[in-house]
């Protein structure tokens, strides 16, 4: 029995069933994940969009290898600053509007959401949020109110007081005025968070004038606009931030994934936190010394690499490739669309979908479905030419044969 | 300027502040941390029974050194199953309960919690959930519905339907029939959630009796009884987990801090994840490959060290002498209660205890507060007698001056 095998069914003895996990990686290099058994795997979401520079960079494993020197790892961040937490904000600062300069560094995407929403919250009072049907926004009960992507995903439990705006996409019809008609009916919400190119819910960008609108509407009654970058953040679709294709600055931003940490991000109005003393926390918030330290030299690669510009080019040529293909078969491609390397490939059904995320498993290709029945396509923004050729050949043919 | 004081400052330009932070650490030595600019600091509560182990232990240290090696850090927990995660689930199988055999482990205690309540609700729906006064689960909205250590922790954000249990310690009265009350007016909640140790509420031990009898009532109707063991796990109180000193066994149990990640851990009752897939999930989960490493090497330690067994000795040696100190100063000292190395010395006044804190960090010994007026002891369970006495000693001074 392969090793891989082994551990994928002894899992099952201790793991809680979480998930459709096939995978026993165990190190990387480039775009691809090498499992315990040597096979390569060609990684088109970068571990769902954690690993934007790719695996097994040189300088990362050199800032690990110095930070195992130092005996301490994780800390209690609310009592202890490091200075790790210090140069992560500052790098981040460089690449945000003025307004958005102070961080609270957490654990995961939802924690930084979370606190997002507690900003908001801290200047508000507990009242209802605004969401987009179709968001994610993570996994934790408060987040998760504000998330639809999937119905399983909350099915099961409690929500807090929420509202869920229609989808504004690119194409297809928009009611503009639904926002201004809950403020009507006296329903003021706390905040209005979106992602600007929605993840989990399809790799789907929102309209532009949409997102104008939400920037205007809740600048006019004071209500918190967040975004959330954890996804779309990090240089994926080709800047830096998803809201840079907006021409918005929000008010709080929450990221993570890629930056190795959960961060909170906002801007003076909403950076409250010191009136009400004791209001935010988390052990670990601010206190990953390993992570903290690997996220800035994550930033520091991206810059190096122009990264940000490479999403961009090597996106415009890849959605061009899907577009072409989609021409090809365009009864078993129904829609390709999306923002520098954050491409949705909508197929028409869920079980073609699956024929094909199955079938590259078995060649090696990492690939992974959103929204009801859309493939991601996000690979590593260090992906050259050849690699993504070698990557779409093999999805034509998968879509030629299914 | 001291470089410590350097970075405080600057950080209040970056950071959202959250918190008292005023040290700047940068390594640590056994029960020692060291800040950036070399003052040593006797951590006598463990950076929050964070580090249970002590600092810069050279395994440890190795450890990370060798999986700087790796060149994947962080990866999709969901979709990729690593085997540091079944490592970490078989070691701490070995030291539970039979029933209590599964993990899915997440990024911070608030995780761990989440998604213990997130298994009940999976088997029983979105009914409400009871706690204990003065608890504390975490800072995300949904666990922190079930807090109540400190108003501030809450005041500003939304809550989901929760009832909270009188506080019933060791001392006092108590109302056993609270719980039955409840589902007798037809309000069965899915879960009861309690801290055998409350943490944050002061390092109270709930009475034997009141566990038990919830225990008993939880099992006769259904209700799925959740023991968090965030703070108190981990040999903090001279056993494994602190509901050993209860002869209770959990239906679902969270931990974290010194175990380096979240875990959830569920009786085969509740493991409905599998069943209801999609329902759980994190980016990170289960998928933190150096955190998951680090845990195991955790519990090796423990185990080698004999830190349990340790942590029960080294207990009784400062509970009695905490308790001399109380009969020298028995207007200072209300109460010295606790189990093993988790010890609550509660002083006469909130002023009082500042004093006390503040000095104590000037003279190099980090105390901090839990409850409303207690001083939580809680050095490393690698503490011996000579250190502990350091520490003693200069607390009964600062006790005696103010
Ligand atoms: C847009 C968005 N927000 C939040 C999250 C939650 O992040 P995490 O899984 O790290 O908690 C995700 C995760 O996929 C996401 O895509
Ligand atoms: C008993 C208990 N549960 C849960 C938590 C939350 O853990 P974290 O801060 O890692 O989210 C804590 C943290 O102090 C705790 O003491």
């Amino acid at each position: 029995m392969k090793k891989a095998q082994k551990i994928l069914s002894e899992s099952k003895k201790y793991r809680i069933d979480v998930g459709l996990s096939n995978l026993a990686a165990v190190k990387g290099e480039g775009c691809y994940l090498i499992d315990v058994d040597g096979k390569k795997y060609l990684d088109f979401h970068s571990n769902v969009s954690t690993n934007n520079i790719g695996y097994g960079n040189p300088e990362v494993k050199e800032v690990v290898r110095e930070y195992s020197k130092k005996g301490i790892y994780k800390v209690d961040g609310t009592l202890t600053i490091l200075e790790e937490a210090l140069v992560l904000a500052k790098k981040l600062s460089k690449h945000l509007p003025k307004n958005l300069r102070k961080s609270f560094f957490v654990n995961s995407g939802a924690e930084a959401v979370e606190n997002a929403m507690k900003l908001a919250y801290l200047k508000k009072g507990p009242l209802g949020g605004v969401s987009v049907k179709g968001a994610f926004h993570g996994r934790t009960i408060g987040v998760l109110s504000y998330t639809s992507s999937k119905a399983i995903q909350k099915k099961f439990f409690p929500v807090l007081p929420h509202h869920e705006l229609d989808f504004c996409g690119e194409k297809g019809y928009c009611n503009f005025r639904e926002l201004e008609d809950l403020i009507s009916r006296e329903l003021t919400p706390a905040f209005v968070i979106i992602e600007c190119v929605q993840g989990e819910g399809g790799y789907r960008p929102l309209s532009k004038e949409f997102v104008k609108y939400l920037r205007k509407i809740t600048k006019e009654h004071d209500i918190a606009f967040i975004i959330d970058e954890v996804q779309a953040g990090m240089g994926r679709t080709g800047k830096w931030w998803a809201f840079e294709h907006y021409n918005v600055v929000p008010d709080i931003m929450a990221t993570g994934k890629s930056l190795q940490v959960g961060a909170t991000i906002a801007g003076k109005k909403y950076d409250m936190a010191k009136q009400e003393r004791g209001a935010l926390g988390s052990t670990w918030g601010g206190g990953h010394v390993i992570d903290l330290a690997v996220g800035a030299k994550v930033i520091e690669i991206i810059e190096k690499k122009n990264l940000v510009k490479n999403a961009e080019r090597m996106g415009d040529y890849m959605l061009k490739h899907f577009k072409e293909i989609q021409l090809k078969y365009p009864r078993k491609i129904i829609d390709v669309r999306g923002k520098g390397l954050m491409i949705g490939v909508e197929i028409d059904s869920v079980k073609r979908r699956k024929k094909i995320i199955d079938g590259a498993f078995k060649n090696g290709l990492l690939l992974l479905g959103c929204g009801e029945k859309t493939i991601r396509i996000a690979p590593p923004l260090i992906i050259d030419g050849e690699t993504a050729d070698k990557g779409i050949e093999m999805i034509e043919k998968l879509i030629k044969k299914y």
